[in-house]
């Protein structure tokens, strides 16, 4: 902007100390000195119905583990890369350390935790930054556990024990631009050549493929028309991935669109249990419980910011905390993450004793997405305008949230799959595909 | 990432294509050629009961120019300096050809609109970027209007055509870190010394400040101990803005941090017609107004686009139009802008009929927003993934209404002035500023 | 209950005064003196935004009569004969003589309003007591309307004048047990015979039917397959209807079982514009404009008395309108109101142009009602303990919105009717009606 | 009515067969036999995630009994009663041989069980029929709690055995008509006299009032000021109970004015342990716990006819259990229904373990409720017309909700109850308490 002619820039020159404007920003410290930023973590109010007691002593020794190492390495550089939609690959190490990748893998390195213990990882990750533990999901509870659960046992060997030390990074893929609920349609394929199989294809969205070494492929067989499972490794040739942009949530999760031309993957690196979409759901029960768990560890660190910056916080001559409103708000929060904990820790006892139903875990998911949806809302409600800001942390998870209501099945598909499960009843279609115009 | 040793490069390279991860993102609309991304903005079915009928030829007129150059323009350019958290500076001629800054304003070069039409302008600026809407709203309903209506001929005659034609940029500056919804409690001073006066002190989020010519700026005059105002321009010694970043709504905005260190203001520039926190309100009854059209404008932009996108996108084999479930969001958030667009035209005709009270504007504007908020959730559940891309216009959207929920009175702040105005109780302040122990 | 024999009686008796426990109920004016019932109705605190600059002179007229009436004659007695489910008899030449029965409808002894007229009508009866509203809504928007519609000549001569002055009362008789939503499926056939039909069948739900003196049936003609329509008198042989009860809401209205057997209808009491079921459709346009204005009603009495309430009610030492939380209900509940009503308008002004469509009118109704209930809920919570009488309204008004939000096209069928105007897509049916178990 | 004069009576009677209307109801399972009404009560359905597991086999066996009484006694005959607003005196002997009158209290011929087995009970007495729970909720875990808790050995030894056994029925007076959610602030008096205590006041909404045998009475000692608690035989000189009328919820649950003038209670019947307001709370503690299973219990009983009722009812050729929207609605029930119940337990659990707060029994009691509100107005949704029948259950559950969401405090009160442990701030009153017209 030009100042308009009729000014006189005699007027704006007093002291020789000319004014500077579009500086770079202040430390939010320094510009909000009023309540502290979440660089500095808060300590943990939203564990009010004593959790720890439906924890054994190893669960609970890894979540004061991992909380530490996520508030002290994570909370500090967050909110910049997140808002430059960065990864930050000197984190990963520091992630490795605390040997949860591979969850509930037994052997080849992995820690072989409790269902339960993976689960209160992951929320306690998510809790200070959930596109890290989108990071680790991604690898671990998708990218691992199928070579775990689908691979031959050469190809445990040779891939899960630098995952597990996240020295190696794995991605899934299996969604496409035209498949996304409908995933079972993929269109990616793979036909059978002499010492392997040539991918073809296009994938979408798949988070951390712009750097994985490791890609789980999944692609339909051209002579038995069902999907299988690859490992491509991540220069093979005709394989190209270019970053997704403009993500309003886990913007620190670096997803891609992937382009398969003529990728040929060796013998060796079909997955041998996958022969058929069915297959991907033992995969899928796992991860959902563990995503289930992302939106509980979010809410947590959502309601400790809250609680902390209304303590801190003045308006009107009093703290923010002893306005009805406001505790009102805090409260509804409060509960919900009771309950999402409740719920959550239920879906890994039913998962223990062998009694979880896909539609049990689709339930978790949805109900559990829902809820953190309404307290991030309500916790943005309660910051005003730093609400806006990802320094204070809830504008960030506010935004996290979205893509994890969305993936790992919609809301709605989760709700359909539960739905059918208790009436019998298929509701994914609709009956029409054709515009009609009869009324009523 | 490195690769883990035990995989051999010599699996890795057939073909001598190299394969190549982390590229630069996909043209979107290449890498998702299913549905149409907001660069070319959907034809506008938002609006379901004929406004049109309501407005008056000329706000017809200024309906449809708007749309047009907001559709050419900005919707091509928007995602990118959403994503980049940049000002498109090169917008600001464009529009500064629709004569639409100055609004309300009668003479000093400005269009003296109507106040539906003004009001028609700012939403059909937001149906395609809030961002947008928010620097001309800030630039003219605030500081331009503060001029008109506080200051002298003179003053007027000086800044206003500049501003009215956009070549002069300005903005306004009240808030401070400590006095957000307590704003009148401000701390910033202004004493008087010879030939002027002297400004110290601080003000947070001011929209526009990084780069304006013109800063209306609000201290407490520490002879009356009222607030006054005063212009002070960019280039006045001891004043800095500094940007405030790590938004997660509005990113176009660039909303700063501003200190004021011995900012010397001739008493020229003195607003003559600000001597109590009172003053401001005219200019806030008006500006309220404002703001309230623009969630009418976002949530059109969100119906519009979700309506396209569901005849678009198909899944199981039909179009996301066929849905039960979609439609049901879809008719909710038609049902919501109907209503929304209704308020927001009865808000105008209650001021131009001389009827509207602060409670009338305040509810207005936090009942919108309100809706708005929710029918923008509802949008990003309809566009799945791309409803967590700025691409598709509903992210974004569902972003940029969370600081317009907050600012000009948080929905809770306005919810209580209509409150006091209909009970004639202000319940702003809590009864306690200090714990208490006591129990029920 | 008699007293355990370890309780000595001679403990009871010391002063001749025995107690009296079980007593009938105190006036709750005596019970509760802190705030007024609604017996004695609030004044009008809902018209916030001055919607009588939006009527004509002539329908704030009715306005006024209207609501003077039913204040005086309807408001002491409602929560009484509420209670007993029955209807109040006396109350209906009352209503008669404020000439509102038959209202669009010109000539035959009808008031012939406009639309707008006559939707503020329904509003003020049902801002007082919905069930009157209901009452007056099946007598004159259903079964009149539709013989002024689809009748001849001789048929609105002989039945709409005494119609119009409430002299005899008519019903509308569509649902069946098994053919609610999907009324177009209705099974009760007609059969034609010398002179006349045969009808035979079942009816439900139908409101004024067990006192009604004509009854408007609808039936599938045996020859045609397609729905005719016939005026049936009350004491046509082989025709029963019995009341319907334990309902929780509009329990004032009588809705009865309707059982056909072999019931003779006249030629002349074939209603000769009614030869599918698309026929019904012109009738239905109208009354779902007239139902959505009941909710209207509705919630502006609910305001009102709430404004009311907490401007009595005291607790803590204060009026409820002095909390934080109680006003930010009621505000919320004032902008409802105000949508509410606005929408309402605006379809009034879509019908009378000639631009409505069916789409319009089922998203005025599916949305009011929506808006209606949450305010309800909120006005419920606003009166505590109060909130569960129906002496303070807000309680049955709670009740009498829920057959309101179901009748008439539930909001989900209305819903589905605006989405499939809007998209094109029918969306009705399910694709599956057997069972599945197919796994995703 | 009576016919219009146009009119023709020969067109009336051919077959000598009159016409009758005004009949008493059809059953309702043959005017609507589609789907079968809650006097054939449902299976259990609601409990997905097999709640069992987290009962002892006592517990587990409770939860039986109680449920096969209440599908064979009460739900038969719940319909007809709560329309009526009577009680069934004549189903008190059988809950009476259920053994659960007195829950955790040992001894004096009380059932001492769990408090989680205690809730177990409440819930599947509530699941059947919200009011039983309420008759007996006020009885033995308010009153016989009361003495248990704050009687002398004399007392307990005298009164609870009958108690136990439901041959004799206590209430417990606490609220006034000024006094709710105020209740410390009580007005009604005692004053010592000669070998006893004379009571004055009023007490308003007490549950059992009308008919109980022992009426446990907080009144404030004149002496000290502060509460004392008194049993009060039903016929003791002075004592009045009148029915309170016109309710929407709970109709089966007597809740009673009374009015005390000069009512003498001998030494032996104040209770030594209650000597201020805080005494209460002890008792408070527990039932709020009981009060929280309520809802529980409701919501599982709505789920489980709402999930019959779409496997049985049809429209547009297809059970509403497989229409998308149905089944999203029953899922997000179902969730509720879980995390309910979960909450619940871990109340129950947190009280074993001696850890329970009030706040955490606050939270419990107002997010419960909250959740079980939102679930009846879905289950009220899915069953249509149905939904607002009495026979179906749902309806009657939604009503009788709405007492419970307002009683042993308001969701409001008990969200500030949590808020001030959580924040140390009271928020109870307001600021003001007299109007202001200052503007912000």
């Amino acid at each position: 902007m030009t100042a308009h002619s009729s000014l006189n820039p005699a007027d704006l020159d007093k002291s020789g100390t000319r004014s500077q404007l579009g500086l770079p920003a202040m430390d939010v410290s320094l510009a909000f000195p009023q309540a502290t930023p979440a660089s500095v973590f808060p300590s943990c109010t939203s564990d009010y119905y004593h959790f720890d007691d439906l924890l054994t002593q190893e669960e609970r020794d890894i979540r004061i583990k991992v909380r530490k190492c996520m508030e002290k390495e994570v909370a500090p550089i967050m909110a910049r890369y997140w808002e430059r939609a960065e990864f930050p690959f000197h984190v990963v190490p520091k992630l490795g350390t605390l040997r949860i990748s591979g969850g509930t893998i037994k052997g080849y390195g992995c820690p072989g935790m409790s269902i339960t213990g993976s689960a209160i990882a992951t929320a306690e990750v998510a809790r200070v930054d959930a596109s890290c533990s989108t990071f680790i999901l991604v690898h671990s509870s998708l990218a691992m556990l199928t070579i775990a659960l689908c691979g031959s046992e050469q190809q445990k060997n040779r891939y899960l024990p630098s995952l597990a030390e996240l020295s190696t990074v794995a991605c899934w893929a299996l969604t496409e631009p035209d498949y996304g609920s409908d995933a079972s349609g993929l269109r990616t394929i793979a036909t059978k050549v002499e010492g392997g199989w040539i991918l073809e294809g296009q994938k979408r969205w798949i988070g951390n493929s712009t750097f994985a070494d490791v890609l789980i492929i999944f692609a339909r067989n051209t002579s038995t028309n069902q999907i299988n499972g690859f490992i491509v490794k991540k220069d093979a040739p005709g394989l190209t991935a270019s970053k997704i942009e403009n993500k309003i949530g886990l913007r620190i999760v670096q997803n891609g669109d992937i382009i398969m031309k003529k990728v040929f993957v060796p013998d060796d690196d079909r997955l041998p249990g996958v022969n058929s979409f069915q297959d991907t759901n033992k995969v899928l029960a796992v991860s959902r419980v563990m995503v289930s768990w992302q939106p509980i560890g979010i809410a947590m660190g959502i309601y400790d910011i809250c609680h902390r910056y209304l303590m801190e916080r003045k308006q009107f001559g009093a703290p923010l905390a002893a306005f009805q409103i406001n505790q009102q708000k805090l409260v509804q929060m409060l509960g919900n993450v009771q309950a999402m904990f409740l719920v959550g820790w239920r879906l890994c006892k039913l998962y223990e004793a062998g009694k979880m139903t896909p539609g049990h875990a689709s339930l978790g998911k949805a109900w559990i997405t829902k809820k953190a949806r309404e307290t991030a809302a309500l916790g943005r409600e309660l910051l005003g305008g730093n609400g806006i800001l990802a320094d204070f942390l809830v504008a960030k998870a506010f935004c996290d949230l979205e893509p994890i209501y969305t993936y790992e099945g919609t809301y709605e598909i989760n709700s359909l799959v539960t739905g059918r499960e208790v009436t019998g009843y298929a509701a994914f279609k609709p009956a029409a595909s054709k515009p009609q115009r009869s009324r009523l």
